[in-house]
């Protein structure tokens, strides 16, 4: 069973509600009761705002439903949890309750980019604004891992996200990351070295690994350029009437397109580097968006995503030796 | 008259002649003078190739194209170059020869996004890979600078790029140049606050500070997703017999609108916080890119930008107060 949180879609309930019902997995809602006639649902009518500092609201409000959800996963009471809510809150109430795997420096946040065309994978996409190189290698492999065990992808070809191809552009931290990620063993990851921002649509990638500033400043260009000359393109077309009708002989067509660069179809993004499986979907987000994002935590959770991750980790040593406990990464979802 | 550096674009020198033919401006050319016949032409043939170490390139070949231009415009024989070569190169050579405006801590790439609808300037698009608040600092004012000077925005409103709109957001320069900025004089600066990859295309902006790395990749990824989406259309037009009849009919309209989103039509980058004025224009620049680069150094020249950054940042109290005459920002680009 996947627990779903009830708050924090800008839909309210019914979006929560048509979703878990669209989505064919078994679901449990965190959220009022009385709002989830006839759901399997337990009563948290408790929620944490988007605008409460994640990691004091996770800690000071235990009945949260977000809080519940993570403590569900953590207890093997569901297999995974979703949230339409503040990342930052879901962020922090899975490294405290879920955990990180054993050696996992900080989570990230990885979102499978609404682009045409092959799947992209771009993390960190908001965890953690400044990492550190050992942070960028991490990625990387938890990145392959899920897009072998939940996309199917064979030998995914990572990049690493630079303001050039060659292999000293970039940050230090860029720069020592590629040193490491290069020097890896070729048959426990598929590294392609420096990519740019143009990459991220190019279709020649599976994983782009980046810090959680770049990356969530990269995700949203992405998305916001693709509804802005969606949204152009059809002005463009209505602004005549022999164009308005070739905008209604193309629809049929474009429709199909228009579904692939909407986030909805990706449902949301999933967090990586934890003992259990986390999907946040968008606050915007559909009751299909709702939907897809339940169908995603299930498919994490049956393909072992944790575990080949950990696996992954663990084979190409890149785990950290001294096992941490401390919350520093959410911490820096303020 | 604009020193034009004809080495570098991919179009070779052909593009460069017609570029200049186009322009409808006084051009002076720096290559071959065989290629040039009949142009007013400074007969250089070495060039800089984009594989070159920027800074050592510029220091060791004095007759290269670029550097020969970079030092008509600091000798006041040129009122401003333009090149599609090498960008670290023309950096290099811009603060070598043209040098920085005294009290500019680093010159910066800026960059009108090709994005439909109200023009957005991004700055720094790749200068410099790691940046202190007092640059980003400085960036705000000679972006808002060259709006209201060249592209006539009265009051521009300036954003700063960040994960997230809350003032505590981003990393900790960020968070300290969001301070800095914050406390400015209105009357000098309209800062619009924190924004996000979403308000590049947004509309409501019309400059946007962040450091080259983001700045760089925030560029390549709009440029990129906007011509995936162009063509993901076409192909889905192309597709069937009746969308295809379509697509003849929303030809015209959809023509003007992918003048729009191509980089040509802005024709390059400008270099802020110099004492002269000099465009990048893509090495895949076409004839057509070349004379808009060429008319945008002579529009920035016309209306004074120099002198206007100047006095805006003197007015700011933004200038550091020793002057420096290292190259240090020349370094940053290899």
């Amino acid at each position: 069973v996947i627990a779903l949180d009830a708050h924090g879609a800008d839909g309210g309930f019914e979006t929560i509600a048509e979703g878990a019902r669209r989505a064919g997995v078994p679901v449990r809602i965190y959220g009022p009761a009385a709002e989830f006639d006839g759901f399997d649902v337990v009563d948290t009518p408790v929620a944490i705002a988007n605008t409460e500092e994640p990691v004091r609201a996770v800690r000071s409000k235990e009945d949260a439903s977000i809080v519940r959800a993570a403590r569900a996963v953590a207890a093997g009471e569901a297999d995974a949890f979703v949230s339409a809510g503040s990342t930052g809150a879901a962020l922090a109430a899975a490294v405290l309750h879920v955990k990180r795997i054993r050696g996992v420096h900080r989570p990230a946040v990885a979102a499978l980019l609404p682009v045409p065309g092959r799947a992209i994978l771009l993390l960190d996409a908001g965890a953690n604004s400044e990492v550190r190189p050992e942070h960028l290698v991490q990625f990387a492999y938890m990145g392959a891992a899920f897009m072998e065990a939940v996309q199917g992808v064979e030998r995914p070809r990572v990049g690493l996200l630079s303001n050039g191809e060659e292999a000293g552009k970039g940050t230090a931290d860029v720069i020592a990351a590629h040193e490491r990620l290069a020097a890896a063993d070729p048959a426990a990851l598929n590294f392609a070295g420096n990519v740019e921002g143009g990459d991220l649509t190019g279709g020649r990638l599976d994983v782009v690994v980046t810090d959680g500033f770049t990356g969530n400043v990269a995700l949203k260009a992405i998305e916001g350029t693709s509804r802005t000359v969606v949204r152009a393109i059809r002005d463009a077309v209505r602004s005549s009437a022999v164009s308005s009708v070739g905008g209604l002989l193309i629809r049929g067509r474009v429709g199909a397109l228009r579904d692939e660069l909407d986030p909805n179809t990706v449902g949301g993004a999933i967090l990586l580097g934890l003992r259990g499986v986390a999907v946040v979907g968008h606050g915007s987000s559909t009751p299909d968006g709702i939907a897809n994002a339940v169908r995603l935590a299930q498919r994490a959770h049956d393909e072992r995503m944790i575990e080949r991750t950990a696996s992954a980790l663990a084979a190409a040593g890149a785990l950290r030796s001294a096992p941490t406990g401390s919350v520093e990464a959410a911490h820096d979802q303020r």
